[in-house]
C-alpha cells in the first residue's frame, strides 16, 4: 500500500532526486494496533534531516492524517515514510523551488523470533567502516551504500546484526540499529556527532535511563568495551531492543538492566495506542 | 528520452533500491555527432563500480546497442546511464538474485558559453568536505549528497564550480570534476583511493600527458598548493576541461600546458565520432 504525494501510486518519476542521488530522508515506523507508535517523534526527527538538508518539510497536519488513513486497518505493521527533493535542478545543484516528493508505504511486520528480543542475538563486527561527516551525521537520509555494504559482509542467518566502526576505530552503531553497552551498573552509548543515525528507540531508552536515574554516558566506545561489557543490546524502531547474547566468539547475558528498558519501551508503546 | 530496462517509460518502482537508498552506479557521456563518446572506457568503470558494489552488470553489447539507439539522431546531447541493484531484499539486505535496473536517458547538451573553455571559469573552496571512505572511493555511485550540499553553498551564477576538500585538509576535486594544477612544468592530480570519483577525462588527460612526456604527479594537494599553482583547471566528460582563470581571490592565466591539453582532449573526442 503506497501513498505517493497523496495518490495510490508506487512509480516515481526518474527525475526525482531521491533515485538520481539519495537527495532525501526517511522514517521506519512501528504500526500497532492501527497506529503509528511515536510518530511526533519521527515527524521531529524528520523536521531536523530536512533542516539539515535544506528540504522543504512537507506539512505536518497533512503527513500525519495520511500516515494514519494508511494504518488504520493494521493490527501490526511498518510505515516508512520518504521525503525527497522531488525533481528538478541541474546536476548537483537543486532546483530554485523545491517541490519535495513524499511517499508512504505500508509493509508487513517482519517475522522475528519472539527469541531475539527475550533470549538475544547473535552479531559480529563489519569490515565496513562508517565515514565522518558531521553534516549527514544523526540524520536518517537516503544515501546507505555504507550499510549496504556492511550487510552484504555475512549471508548466516544465525547472525542478526553486524556493528560498524567509524573510521577511526570508534564501535558506533549496527548496520540498521543503534548500540548499547551495560559496564558496572551504567549505559553508555556512542555519540553520533559525526556519523551514525540517532534512532528514535535511542532516544527514549536515554530518556529512560535519565527517569530511573540510571548513570548515563554517552561517549566514544571501542571493540574492547564492548566485547568487556556487562551487557549489550541494539535498538530501533521494528526491532524495540534487542539484546546480544553472542557478539563474535563472546557470549553474553540478557542483563537486568536490558529487561528494564525493555520493560520501560513496552510500557512506552502501549501507551501510544 | 527513456530507455528503462529496454521500454520507453521513465518512471521507476519506489521499491527499487537506487530509489530507496541510493544503491547503484551512473555514467555521463558526452555525444556528439549521434555517438556517445568514449563509451568504452565508460563502460569500464561501470563494471568496476559494479564489481566493487557486487552489482550483476548488464550485458555490455545490451547496453551498447541501447546507447547508440537512444543517441543516433542526436547532434549533441548528454547521454545518462543508471545501473542500481534493483528491487528486493529485506532493508540494506540485498536479494539472493539480483535483478539489477538500467536506465538511459537523453539530455540536451548544456548550453554553457564557449568561454568557460577559452578563457576559464571561477571557483571557490566548498565548506562541506568529502568524507573518507575507500570502499566507495573512485567509483560513481549513487550516493551524493555531500556533492548536493556543497553544490548547495552558493547560487552566484558567476562561480561555475566549487572544489572540495576532505576530512584530511586534501584538495580533491570539484563538485562535479575531477581537478589537476600546473606547477613549474608539471602536472599533478590528487589521488582518489579514498573518495571522489575516477573521472574519464581524467583518466584521458593522464595518459596524454604520459605520451607528450609531461611530468605527471598522482598526489595529495592542499589549499596552498592549488592557489600557488601556475596553471590549473578542471575536467569532466560534458565539459571537457575548463581552466581556472579565478580562485577565491586569486587569479590565473590560461597557460600553455592546459591548452595543449584541450587540444589533445579535442582531438581524441574527434577521433571517436
Amino acid at each position: 500500500m503506497f501513498l505517493l504525494n497523496g495518490e495510490h501510486r508506487h512509480c516515481v518519476d526518474v527525475s526525482d532526486r531521491g533515485f538520481q542521488y539519495g537527495d532525501g530522508l526517511f522514517e521506519t515506523v512501528e504500526v500497532l494496533q492501527g497506529k503509528p507508535l511515536f510518530f511526533d517523534r519521527h515527524l521531529i526527527r524528520l523536521a531536523e534531516g530536512c533542516r539539515r538538508l535544506r528540504i522543504p518539510m512537507p506539512d505536518t497536519a497533512l503527513l500525519d492524517r495520511e500516515a494514519r488513513q494508511l494504518c488504520e486497518s493494521s493490527e501490526r505493521a511498518v510505515l516508512k515514510l520518504m521525503v525527497t527533493r522531488g525533481s528538478g535542478g541541474r546536476g548537483y545543484r537543486q532546483p530554485e523551488q523545491i517541490v519535495p516528493t513524499r511517499l508512504f508505504s505500508l509493509h508487513p511486520y517482519p517475522d522475528y523470533p519472539l527469541q531475539f528480543q527475550t533470549d538475544g542475538i547473535a552479531a559480529r563486527f563489519c569490515e565496513q567502516r562508517l565515514s565522518l561527516n558531521p553534516s549527514l551525521a544523526g540524520i536518517k537520509h537516503m544515501n546507505r551504500l555504507e550499510q549496504i555494504l556492511a550487510r552484504a559482509e555475512w549471508q548466516d542467518d544465525s547472525i542478526q546484526e553486524g556493528l560498524m566502526l567509524d573510521t577511526q576505530d570508534r564501535v558506533v552503531e549496527g548496520t540498521m540499529s543503534n548500540l548499547f553497552i551495560v559496564k558496572s551498573g551504567s549505559l553508555y552509548t556512542p555519540p553520533l556527532g559525526q556519523c551514525g543515525v540517532a534512532g528514535i528507540v535511542r532516544q527514549l531508552v536515554m530518556e529512560f535511563a535519565q527517569r530511573i536515574k540510571l548513570p548515563l554516558f554517552e561517549q566514544a566506545i571501542d571493540q574492547t568495551a564492548v566485547l568487556h561489557a556487562d551487557e549489550l543490546f541494539v535498538s530501533n524502531s521494528v526491532i524495540g531492543i534487542w539484546p546480544i547474547k553472542r557478539l563474535e566468539a563472546q557470549v553474553f547475558n540478557v542483563g537486568v538492566i536490558t529487561r528494564r528498558l525493555q520493560d520501560l519501551l513496552n510500557t512506552a508503546r502501549m501507551a501510544e495506542v
